[in-house]
């Protein structure tokens, strides 16, 4: 087709049309009435609750639990931290009004909620055996956005906030990188990106925070998306809130306190790592349905067809493979594999008469090889494995696109070649109005100081100082 | 103690007191900085995930998907339902200035959302294929409150609504008693609250229903709590917002439409329905912990006890039980004891250094009759019977308060003395200056007209008019 596969714009033709349009015709969201504002159907919002069964667990089994702050903050509070306000003020909503009645302190719709969770913790933190106290939040936030994109930035977006208070420094720095390690495990093992883990440069930091740390992955055209971070207040939040605690020693203290946030902007990241001119492409462990099973023939033919279709459902679903009959009477088997091709289905199971005769269904994968007789006999331990396996090759994909489209670079033409296509690892000196100098020529920005990277140093890839930081940085065009 | 155990005021000095001071105390909720709003701290929030999972596994049972909305609905909105906005205008929070400017229209932050997913239904249907739509969202709602009351009446509150689109009103009105069994299962078979199921009367319908459907719950002191109610909207938002579909016939038609809803007041239910003055008794399918277990002794001997108190709680989470061992140090048995009760914890056990000589431990419950040594080497299977049975029991109890504060009355003094103590079941009229009337004379409503109720007519208890509804409806002072 012209104008490629279901009327959707190639990748290498357009990217932003290719996801955009693609977003929207797979049915995982929807434009609000308000401008930058998202509604996230069914499909999509499927993918968002097994992202957040998957990393809820993994907060409560260290010993965090959940809460819930409100959503409306008083504007004064924001101020209370001179970072925070400076960073978070162009994109707040305010309300001005209700009850039919002008309020007398304008409240904010929470941007974040390390201000009003300090607020709280002040009042519950007295002594240090009240520490760590260990809260994550999952909840809606607004930042008005004025390039919104759907799931990646919008004005409204869900997701989960955690924010911890600690007696030692040392205590909160170990709590921040347990906190990235969620985000880096729940990015790898379960959405199949291949992240890089590492520290945001003083200019790229959390406004309020004293070090941020963030995975970064590569989209498939080269971008970085930001898909968590992780921040280390030290002391700032509690000295604005006041959460002091009384040491064993019974001295008054100001405690450390961290935040951490994953959002929904992680669906998209799905999207972007994965996805092909055909559709979604989901790894199994998010996918809302896991396996498609497509009955064949017509008519009486499909009558016949259907209760063995429906036995295999049932004997899948019970081997807690999620499983869906597509048993629409008015279309046809062609479009119905385009429909879930499209949708990102991992595995489609086609069954029809002649199949059932030879006690087989013709399994096809959403990439790699052509289609497989598989025996009814033992195809729930073979849908399994083929799962398994479509989520190790996703993974190994990722990471073998992200590696090739990332590239040591010592020049700056070698820079600028390396950022237009991916990403760069290169020294740089740590000065600010460099690294602005670079966004400017190239749109590439220092995305992390990689955790991995070797002891190293050299001269800036831009202005020739000596290096900062003690290895390279990896630089990127982001989301 | 003069002012009640724990410094917490008795149910029959000041049932409001009791409360407002208990779920503070019990570390459920705390007030917010904002008028009205509140702060869910971890064992509040527990409870309300556990009821969250309960229903969401019912509402996805029957074919219902969870999708999510923007917060912010545009004004002109809400005025496209004449009663709805009539209903809604007084609770409004307004955005009226965001990203830096004034808006050209004010944004509403959802009291509920109708509107906004009448809006997207619109753009969604087209034919009669695309119905039923059976949609849910989990969500945080605002309502300005002028008698805010904590889980009960807040400024924000988290819930869910349920919102489907059908053919026929029938369909509809189908979906709108199942999604009341929802909410009775959950209140009667969780929280082991006994509600009763009925219709509200024309007055007290939802602003823009032909219907209204409830579950009533009587507290403690003999008031009623709408625990979840379900709205059958016949035509009414598909002509506001344009929800059509062409039938099989080729006829374009408005859809039919429902919403139905639960909230965290439902928490405060569970607190007023079944605790005392020792603290909170949580039924143990919403207990955050089931069991605690208190090692005994001090020093040494507490050092001895600790590894079987460890391996008793590692067998009782093995058998899925939700299990606490407190091994907080600085505090004696005693104070942990009252703290637990406090808490509600239904089971307690107690492990001392004779008990483990013994091969026993002692089980306490929260509610009933005193302490039992129980065999170690068969205390699961004993636990999981006793939890049971502390759930069924909560149940019996409640039905039966229910029953002994109900009275069928006839004429206006028992009237009025069934309502001072608890519900009343009498005849009525159906005239809302005559529901007024009541409601000034005694702060009694019509709470519904039940399901269950017998066919029968007589005269109003208030009027002498013949009564309307076929059947006696339940009044009683709300919450």
């Amino acid at each position: 087709m012209a104008d490629g596969h279901r009327g959707i714009t190639p990748q290498r033709e357009d990217f932003s049309a290719w996801y955009n349009e693609l977003v929207t015709k797979a049915g995982l969201v929807d434009r609000g009435p308000v401008r930058g504002t998202m509604v996230i159907r069914p499909y999509g919002y499927r993918i968002w609750e097994l992202l957040q069964a998957d990393l809820d667990e993994r907060i409560k089994a260290t010993g965090h639990q959940n809460a819930y702050f409100p959503l409306l903050i008083p504007e004064s509070y924001l101020r209370r931290e001179a970072e925070h306000i400076e960073g978070f003020a162009p994109e707040l909503a305010v309300v001005t009004h209700a009850g039919g009645k002008d309020l007398d302190e304008p409240l904010v719709i929470r941007p974040t909620s390390e201000t009003i969770v300090g607020e709280m913790m002040a009042k519950w933190i007295s002594s240090h055996r009240d520490l760590p106290l260990l809260l994550n939040q999952w909840s809606n936030v607004v930042r008005w956005e004025l390039r919104p994109r759907l799931f990646l930035r919008t004005t409204e977006f869900l997701w989960q906030e955690g924010h911890t208070a600690h007696i030692a420094a040392d205590d909160a720095m170990a709590e921040t990188m347990l906190a990235l390690a969620f985000y880096q495990d729940l990015a790898t093992q379960t959405a199949a990106m291949s992240p890089i883990a590492g520290e945001k440069t003083p200019g790229e930091r959390f406004a309020g925070a004293e070090r941020t740390f963030t995975i970064e992955a590569m989209m498939r055209d080269g971008r970085a998306l930001q898909a968590g971070t992780t921040h280390f207040m030290g002391e700032n939040f509690a000295r604005a809130f006041g959460i002091q605690y009384t040491s064993s020693a019974g001295e008054l203290r100001f405690c450390n306190t961290t935040s951490w946030g994953m959002s929904s902007r992680m669906v998209g990241g799905v999207i972007m790592t994965h996805g092909d001119d055909r559709g979604l492409v989901l790894p199994p462990a998010l996918a809302p349905y896991q396996v498609v099973i497509v009955p064949l023939g017509r008519g009486d033919q499909a009558q016949d067809v259907l209760p063995a279709a429906i036995d295999l459902a049932a004997r899948l679903t019970a081997a807690g493979v999620r499983t869906h009959l597509d048993d629409r009477e008015q279309l046809s088997p062609g479009f119905k594999f385009n429909d879930w091709e499209l949708r990102g289905v991992p595995i489609r199971l086609e069954l029809g008469p002649r199949d059932l005769a030879a006690g087989t269904s013709v399994l096809a994968r959403r990439l790699g090889e052509g289609k497989e007789a598989v025996p009814l006999a033992s195809i729930t331990e073979r849908v399994v494995d083929e799962l398994s396996a479509f989520q190790d090759m996703l993974l190994a994909r990722a990471t073998e696109f992200r590696e090739l489209h990332t590239a040591t670079v010592d020049t700056w033409p070698q820079f600028v070649a390396a950022v237009a296509r991916g990403w760069a690892r290169a020294f740089h000196c740590g000065q600010k109005a460099c690294e602005d100098e670079i966004k400017a020529e190239t749109a590439a920005t220092p995305r992390c100081i990689p955790l991995d990277g070797e002891p190293e140093t050299g001269l800036c890839i831009r202005c020739d100082l000596p290096s900062a930081y003690g290895k390279r940085l990896v630089f990127g065009r982001a989301y």
